[in-house]
């Protein structure tokens, strides 16, 4: 398989798992890329690509604008708090705007679930979601199964653990469902007030024991405690939150076996992860970080190159 | 003519239809590159934009940005709230700091009239407004007019009603002045608390009947209502200016020709234009954003080359 | 000498005689490229420069900005209001995703002092620091330096007045290291809750009295009052502070030589010095803006050069 069956990356549940390899074997090829001294490729040379990011999201933003760049791009960038526009509207000016200024690719942010399906459906650009409210951030989800497999050889069979808020999380969905597609086993772990009630349509297992759910694991996810959101009530406290779901160094060296630690960041250390085991070599978390530029341009490369538009397509 | 008579784009006023008319055609040519697979020309390679936004203005400077990049030119964005910045201070500080960073064009938009003419009394740079206040936006209103000869052919005898809050718009003037060095005819049209006392002097017809000034027209050019600005009251509410001034399908429907609608966007869709009349195909709202990359780039390559600093003048 | 015994720019503190000449010399060669049309050189071609700028500071940005772009270096900006981030966390994740996005060169600005060498001792990419907290402002009092020889000639027995606030100034103990290293005599003069306790450990003269420390220096350089900054009381009031601390053109006048006069932006006009004085021709005000941009050139291309990652290296 040389292309994409997809022209938009919207969520992974378009997504083959013939899609998701062919993503992960270019992705492994710009890694060597961006480990060389010279960091660029021409693919993407005299393509625009609009970044649109209607909530903040420095680290991913920033993720997409070095892949961009590293594929001679030309870059423009919209940030807008969403709290400054009016919901409605907005989408309907962005697919105005961007179907008018005949921008190649769109990568975007937005609050609302199907922003970028519906982006998709009306404007001629490449579209990809680069977070959707509480539903898809296919990028998270595919360099951080692409961190696994980087880890474990292979993501068929492997055991993997979601810890935490499963209901708030822009990355619990969309890495449910990029494990299962490639073979894996998805766990959520939380206290029941953090997930989801319908999670069980998913073929996922639910548990609401941390260690329970360590000792099965070959993988835990640890989720980030939105704790700067005032409307989440995280139950009962932060800190009881910490001692039931979070891990510290005690906890992963009890394990019977050695589990691989993650997290999507920003790491609240001290919460739902110790620093001591963020830093341990059990932890992949920089792994992902890097991967998620070689992933980033892996996909940006096969969109633009199934549209015929890259430069080396 | 192959050259503007101005070195700088400050305000319509400044102006001869000549040149009006080398934008226009230069606009079209332009048009046709950036609807190629290959946006790009070389033409200001080696040439710094420095985007100076004094005031919010995301499809303004964005716009701008397409344009640059897709001349090949460096651009550096430079954005403040202009809360944020002490009135007198700043625009003597800018002076300094383009004079001194030799930036070769600067594209300023300020709250204050005058400060992009004030700038290019004083520093080296090719300067552009991209708004000064409620004075000009030229870049505006040439699109605006370039749309419509689009659509109509031509501008000279056409009949234009600009409708709603001339008042504190900052596209009125720049686009009465376009409209009528190109020979068309223009009224105004609004609550006569939103129309300023002095338009009389600048040759327009003012109404405040809007069913009269669509009948009368060939193009309603319907301005936003910034329903957003605490310090705007809108006579007597944004329900009833919806009521007298806002267009919707029955109305557009109801005249006796069919009409040309604009806006320079955003929309508030139901206040000013109602959804229907904005998507209709009476409707080159899209058309216009479009247009503003075109027209941008033709603005700063005539400027370039007035100045011999363009890579292919 | 043709290299740095540098691999970062961390502070003044670091740097030999030897290397602030060096960066001189280079700086002076970039001067003369950005005042020809064409003001781009390769250096940094296919080299990324991140701007992570943790406080608010647009001219120092822009400098930068346009120095890398001269240099034909890919750049991506990160902003952040230091409110925003909470302390502790950031500068971890900071160096998580630097080392992970494999970014060659990082200028930052940072609240905290010591943030850029916590930087250089945890990632492989060189750093630049862009000020951090009211330690060091390396680049700033490079191009003080570099304007004040550029004007004198010499700085080696030159006297240099530092004026107002320099406990919370992020440019003063750079200026002193640096002007020290070079030869000159340093002098800092403001009222006594102004001046840090621990200043005389530098070896410079204390004053409280402008009018004497005018008389005795060949250059003043007068520091912003931070009128803006609700945390800092000017004792008693600004009015009292300029009418001690401020030079109007009467004083300027008045004094037995003819004295340079400094700044480093962005002026309060009328506080610490009054616009007759800023835009005098003693005033080299707008000489260090220009010359900004050519010491930021020279240490990004002297510090890449150093690492054998510059194009022409």
């Amino acid at each position: 398989m040389s292309e994409l069956t997809v022209n938009h990356l919207l969520g992974i549940k378009y997504l083959q798992s013939e899609d998701i390899e062919l993503i992960f074997q270019t992705a492994a090829q710009f890694k060597e890329v961006i480990n060389r001294p010279i960091k660029k490729v021409p693919s993407l040379r005299d393509i625009t690509v609009a970044n649109l990011f209607f909530e903040n999201s420095t680290r991913t933003r920033l993720s997409f604008e070095l892949a961009e760049k590293r594929l001679s791009a030309d870059v423009v960038n919209f940030s807008a708090a969403s709290s400054s526009v009016s919901k409605g509207e907005t989408l309907i000016d962005t697919v105005n705007n961007i179907l008018s200024m005949k921008v190649d690719m769109v990568v975007m942010r937005h609050p609302k679930p199907g922003a970028a399906y519906f982006l998709s459906q009306h404007v001629d650009s490449i579209i990809v979601n680069a977070g959707d409210g509480a539903h898809e951030h296919p990028t998270q989800a595919l360099l951080d199964s692409f961190s696994i497999r980087e880890r474990l050889g292979d993501l068929a069979g492997k055991k993997i653990a979601i810890v935490g808020d499963i209901l708030h999380s822009r990355v619990a969905l969309s890495n449910i469902l990029c494990l299962q597609k490639m073979g894996a086993e998805v766990e959520v772990c939380g206290p029941s007030t953090l997930i989801p009630k319908h999670i069980h349509s998913l073929g996922v297992r639910v548990s609401h024991d941390l260690r329970k759910s360590l000792e099965w694991c070959d993988v835990a996810n640890m989720l980030r405690v939105q704790h700067e959101r005032q409307d989440l009530k995280y139950f009962p406290s932060i800190r009881e939150y910490t001692q039931r779901y979070g891990i510290d160094k005690a906890l992963l060296d009890d394990l019977q076996h050695k589990i691989v630690i993650m997290h999507p960041g920003p790491i609240n250390r001290g919460v739902e992860i110790s620093t001591e085991v963020a830093d341990s070599d059990q932890s992949i978390i920089l792994n992902q970080v890097e991967n998620g530029v070689a992933i980033r341009m892996a996909v940006l490369y096969l969109l633009a190159a199934k549209k015929k538009i890259s430069f080396s397509a």
